[in-house]
């Protein structure tokens, strides 16, 4: 058995002169001086297309997922430009758009439930500052003991969580809920209050927004054939309205309030009101508050907040790197640099009002298709949320509720990963089991206990094997007939497995009535100090009854490891035995 | 390379006939039933024997540890005779004794500082009671997760803290404090209050036990002879004097306090005082108690006891297992059997008013030195402290504080392994690390909270090469000249692994300019939905690049958990190419 060199050559990657290691910092972690002296009329072009398409989608999600947050409307505005600015200069992946997102909203919405709005602030700033702390300490590896199963249990019940609490909205009913049972439980309860008008209007926008999300894969073209100039215009247009149906649908629903308003004696839907105008004020952000007449210092509100201090922010880098991943093409995702910009992000927005804020799939889907070039399109789409927020607000005020909630479902039901089920079914059941624990948890002990739960489940999964390892047990015998026991421990040689793997040892040593025991360590790819005790009373307890003991394939560093431990008369490891030899050259053959 | 077989012969171990299962499994749950069939007069008399020294030993210790958990003297009898009755029926290793220690003491202590016996009662019971949970659903994996380098911190800490809680007594000082830097800062204030005659005769007392301890080793034949029938008999005495000398000393300390009172007006020591006379009250243990006049209900009680419910039943058995392995000379101990065992004598123990006791590791030593047979012994030594209880009490009154704190430095003295800290220098130092965390951790934030920072310290490095795990890349050709890149990672495929060994292997295959690549799979021996995931990405990227990409030496299970997630025109794994074959024979050269 030829055994792997631990000598070779590595690739020699990403090593630069280290004159210029400065400037290559500057360059990695602000990647607009990469793209900025490249920048051309024609990038221009498809980046302000981009960059006002996403305009028209940020802003109805922007009021909606403030409501969603419990917040006044004009918050996700705040929300909504800041962090399309920060990106420009120090996002490394084109196609993201920074700003409110339905499960940022939804896990603001548990922190400021009771409270007020600076509880949404001081989240948004403590967000930022957390992961700072985690880009400064590298803890981007944090994020992958998020597995796919806990992010897909994940969001399906965020998604089904936050679909349920639209349904208010939609049937006109004045509630307010926290969770998925309560949300039901109060649905059921106020179901006799239905308005009609208003649940007319939020079915017809849900059709409307299905039917025209449908659109864009409508082509006037044959299949196969090249479209004509005309054709490729239509489908362009044809792609264009279904983009911007959130703000067609909204739109045409607010007329029709305004006219009611205006013209017919009052609008027979709930709608947003009043919306507060102008630019928010640039102020610290709120270290105390009043709440219920008492005034709350800084630690009574990190108390009141709790873990989601921690969990939001690592959420919304969760959130951000599978975007990135998802638009990266191939690129390696340098997660501490979008550590670093989201973290950014939230600290500078907190200092305008914002609500904690990430990276939105379904903006940086229509950004992605609308062709933006480089991050340039985040400043259009700011630019446009600060014009809404100077000129607009007026108008928002007569956005019926209904069509807000149809603008919320219709984003999130498309997040219920149902499909995922069978090939992880196929491919490990195991996780499956992940997956549903994560999605019911979500849904009865709240989003942040149930992914803790989905993790901390997948950590055991990860664990076990680590505690109870394969041990492979074989009777062989060498070409010239003589009989030895060889036993394989798979997996490391930490603490958890040493008594089980010497359990494993020692009683098939027992068993097979003094014959030769070679233990194979080729998986053995470390040892730990506990490992190395274990050997060596393994060794003691061999020598005593006079059985001979091996060891195969040991690496240098697992060797080193044990030999710590053992004093110098007992085996040496690295003086090949006769028999040890004779096994492995029967092994090659 | 001849991959390993995996269809093996494992050797049929432990095979019981079926209609035998029941008989076999009361065998195994009540050892006793193994071993009275075959008991005789020779294995009474040396059981009687050591159970006769234990006891001796025991008593003292009983009292001393009762006012180290700041219950009554009488508390600590209490504890010391149902473990050793339980323990003749249901133990598996003969030596073991159970009863109060001195770590259980102390976590005991931390619990009802500020409260009173009725939370040392109620938490023996619950310890019972979640040991019992974990030995029906055979949590003893959980005990494998501590590991030596932990364990090792622990108890030094509890070591440190322990003998130093005793300098008050040895000083005569009357003080009552929490942990090591509380006492260290109360001896300071307190230090002018010295009382010379205690800490004469405490210091007394441990040059006495240390000397007496000495005594055993030494022998009046000499080295090498066979020794005389008398020298024999002078050997024996020699190891009885040095094995009762907690007794010796007590009772001479005892016995001059008890003139002094009597006949010379007031003795010049602390005294123990008043031990109350007695058995104990057979009672359920107490489910609500009144404190500072106000009555705790069940809830109120488990909350102020919080996590040392779990911690105190896991620390416990963890201590009975360490004595188990290091008595039970290569047999394998069944740590569920000890869980059961050592519930039932918690959950027994709470209805005589037992705090929680464990197995102990001086007195299993002093048994086991005692040529104890069977664990008969226990009924002797639980027999012993009964008729002390009946009888002695009035006398144990006169023990002097400063004899009893001797008799705890003396014993904890050497539990502070420093000696294991040079091989785990050369071992392992990551290990030291970690020990040197749970043993500064325990001093300061405490011993429960201490030991789980350890815990968790270990869980990380067991973590971090799941998710960095080694990945060797070596530009290889085959016989015939044909280059490629042979790709190895190291360890498991599982989810937190699966970004970095994914974007590991596309740099090297883009770096490579499309030469073909080939993973060596060999130590990926498991993998879940996450890694299939991944791989199917990376298969995706590759075949879009028209690169090569090859998995070599995979095993079934993994193949077939990447299989669920790929579709069928991607590469089919059982299929060797012409390439793989040639790099396998290449290898076998």
């Amino acid at each position: 058995m030829v055994f792997f060199s631990s000598i070779s050559c590595r690739f020699p990657l990403c090593k630069m002169p280290n004159q210029n290691a400065v400037k290559a910092f500057f360059y990695h972690r602000i990647p607009i001086l990469q793209w900025a002296p490249h920048y051309n009329s024609k990038k221009l072009l498809s980046d302000c297309i981009a960059g006002f398409t996403v305009g028209l989608t940020v802003m109805p999600q922007a009021l909606a997922y403030a409501t969603l947050a419990g917040l006044e409307p004009q918050y996700g505005l705040y929300s909504a430009f800041i962090g399309c600015f920060v990106y420009t200069i120090f996002g490394s992946i084109k196609d993201i758009t920074i700003g409110p997102t339905a499960l940022m909203a939804l896990m603001t919405y548990q922190q400021i439930i009771g409270r007020n709005t600076d509880y949404a602030i001081l989240l948004c700033f403590l967000s930022g500052i957390v992961q700072l702390a985690m880009a400064i300490l590298h803890l981007g590896v944090l994020v992958d003991f998020i597995s796919i199963p806990v992010t897909v249990g994940f969001t399906s019940a965020t998604s089904v969580i936050i679909g349920t609490s639209q349904f208010g909205s939609l049937l006109g009913l004045k509630m307010s809920s926290n969770g998925f049972f309560d949300t039901m439980s109060k649905l059921v309860q106020n179901i006799h209050l239905t308005q009609f008008t208003d649940l007319g209007l939020g079915v017809g926008c849900i059709v409307a927004l299905l039917l025209l999300r449908k659109l864009k894969d409508l082509k006037c073209h044959k299949k196969g054939s090249r479209p004509t100039k005309s054709q490729q215009s239509i489908n362009y247009t044809l792609w264009l309205i279904s983009t911007s149906r959130n703000a067609i649908v909204v739109i045409i629903c607010s007329t029709m309030a305004y006219l009611y308003e205006t013209q017919g004696g009052g609008s027979p839907f709930r709608l947003t009101g009043n919306v507060k105008s102008g630019l928010p004020e640039f102020k610290v952000p709120p270290f105390s508050t009043v709440l219920n007449n008492s005034t709350k210092t800084f630690p009574d509100m990190l108390n009141d907040l709790g873990s989601s201090v921690f969990l939001v922010p690592i959420i919304a880098v969760l959130g951000n790197v599978a975007i990135a991943k998802a638009f990266a093409s191939g690129e390696i995702i340098d997660a501490t640099q979008e550590l670093f910009t989201l973290s950014l992000c939230n600290i500078l927005g907190s200092f305008f009002s914002s609500m904690p804020v990430t990276g939105s799939f379904s903006r940086s889907a229509v950004n992605h298709a609308s062709g933006v070039q480089t991050a340039l399109g985040g400043i259009i789409t700011g630019s446009m949320v600060i014009l809404a927020l100077s000129f607009l607000t007026p108008y928002f005020a007569y956005i019926p509720k209904a069509s807000l909630g149809a603008v919320i479902v219709c984003a999130v039901i498309f997040m219920i990963e149902y499909e995922v089920v069978k090939p992880m079914w196929r491919s490990s059941k195991k996780d499956l089991l992940s997956a549903f624990a994560t999605f019911i948890c979500c849904l009865v002990i709240g989003v942040e206990y149930g992914i803790l739960v989905g993790v901390a489940i997948n950590i055991i999964f990860l664990l076990y094997p680590s505690a109870r390892p394969g041990v492979h047990v074989e009777k062989c015998s060498t070409p010239n007939g003589m009989e030895y026991i060889l036993i394989t421990p798979g997996n490391a040689l930490y603490f958890p497995a040493v008594d089980f793997i010497k359990t494993s040892i020692a009683r098939a040593g027992v068993s097979s009535k003094n014959l030769p025991v070679v233990i194979d360590c080729q998986f053995i790819l470390g040892a730990d100090f506990t490992a190395a005790k274990g050997i060596a009373a393994l060794i003691n307890e061999f020598s005593s009854r006079k059985q001979p003991l091996y060891f195969l394939n040991a690496r240098l560093e697992v060797v080193s490891v044990f030999q710590g431990v053992l004093s110098d008369d007992f085996v040496n490891f690295n003086c090949k035995t006769k028999l040890e030899s004779t096994i492995e050259e029967g092994n090659n053959r």
